[in-house]
């Protein structure tokens, strides 16, 4: 794996996860909520910014139709919005958005962008329920794990988080902190526990010893609830922001990428220098 | 996947995880503690029980010697004890014993037994730390996954559990409840937050849509102090037993295993059948 260049002496970064609440069929609202909170994360010293899945178009579209109609080429308004504010601001942003591909075909992407342009996309590769029946097609190309001036920083989106497989693959790649647009549906849980979205994530940064930062989304879209269940989690697989569920809320946390470049959890293991690859292999009938 | 054998009209059945405290050095106090656990789990209506991994020897050994003087031949006294007990007690036991293995070698072993005698064994693929010194070998096949009377259970011990490749192969392999014989190690952890290790498992369970019931060891031996985090889990990810951390505890929950076998959990969505695992090929230099 390729080491991610450094600053001499400071590995620190503030992160910031934007719970806002896009809503469906207003793009340019949800173009100013995104700058608002971005230019919030910045007031606050964030130096990483997290933005929300389908943050440009909401989220609760009521078919194909609606879905195309939001989406967007990577040079649209949405993109180049985000690099604009990455540039002033002095920021690396990761967010999620409905992609019009050059084919026509539409995805549920993510970008990274900073001060020098778009640095990667990313197209969902685990689709969730109703994002079937929109019309998104499902990426195929694995999560892109991207050096920054801050560290490595791998990008996927929502229900991708729950395939341990696929957060791996970031892993492996060298990612120190994987960033994850949400959007997380409210489902009921048994009283005093802890979203077991959260709690998934909690385990793909321990059993990796990386960083995550999950920006869901919040508010209420066609009836549905979601979950506003934003977190930063560090290598230990611990929250290090506090969680503010269903509410609009910027949360920022100031984590040491470095951490993430090792390891090691005792004298003699390390998380992924103890895996057995060459058992891992599934049964025959898995093998597709 | 071959579908296990039902009771028919009734598919739960009761697992008791058993939270003990062997001592090193001690084999016969060890049986006489394995066997009053088992047999108050069986009072209290168990037919599942769960002993700690390396239940008949203790854990923190003074080196190989001490380790190869505790291990025992599949023929042993500690496996004859549990198929007696299993016998008596009309129970499925899974547990951790030292095993010295017919050519000489040591593995930290585990074995599910029931009334017809001993189902499976199992050795421990990815050791832990001292165990290396100790002069454990590791094992090289994959989790066993057997057919009970109550269901297809799965089995793996303690830092096993912290790679989500060997989960994924028991529950590919059908497994409805995983068994975990642990011995978690007591770390710090931040105010209020649950250990880790128990967060781990709950992602376990919830990403495979599987029961997970772990058997933790409690007590201090060698200066060495342990989490004492015994749980089992539902296939939604959520502890259906209170935890005991650090105390003596037998612990039990009525579970429908029949509930593992459905793995959506949307109308368009399934753990299982939402992988993709033509992308999940690591980078070459990963394959070994």
């Amino acid at each position: 794996m390729t080491q991610s260049p450094t600053r001499p002496g400071n590995t620190e970064v503030t992160v910031a996860v934007c719970q806002i609440a896009p809503r469906v069929g207003d793009p340019g609202g949800n173009q100013l909520r995104i700058r608002a909170a971005v230019e919030t994360a910045a007031g606050r010293g964030a130096q990483i910014v997290v933005l929300p899945e389908l943050s440009n178009s909401g989220y609760v579209f009521s078919g194909p139709d609606e879905l195309r109609a939001s989406a967007e080429p990577l040079d649209g308004p949405t993109l180049r919005e985000w690099k604009a504010l990455a540039a002033r601001h002095r920021l690396v942003i990761t967010g999620g958005f409905a992609e019009l591909g050059e084919d026509g075909r539409v995805h549920n992407s993510a970008a990274l962008v900073d001060p020098t342009g778009l640095r990667a996309t990313y197209r969902k590769a685990h689709l969730w329920n109703l994002e079937k029946t929109y019309g998104f097609i499902p990426g195929e190309a694995p999560p892109p794990v991207v050096d920054t001036v801050y560290g490595r920083i791998g990008l996927m989106v929502c229900y991708d988080l729950e395939f341990p497989e696929w957060v791996r693959l970031a892993a492996l790649e060298g990612a120190q902190l994987l960033c994850g647009p949400v959007n997380w549906p409210l489902y009921p849980r048994p009283d005093g526990e802890r979203p077991g979205e959260i709690v998934r994530v909690q385990a793909d940064a321990a059993v990796n010893r990386m960083y995550v930062a999950v920006a869901d989304r919040t508010g209420t879209e066609r009836g549905q609830d979601w979950l506003g269940g934003s977190v930063v989690v560090d290598a230990d697989g611990y929250p290090v922001t506090s969680l503010s569920l269903g509410q609009e809320a910027i949360l920022t946390a100031t984590i040491d990428l470095a951490v993430a470049r090792d390891k090691a959890i005792s004298e003699r293991n390390d998380v992924h220098g103890d895996r057995r690859p060459a058992l891992y292999t599934p049964a025959p009938e898995e093998r597709s």
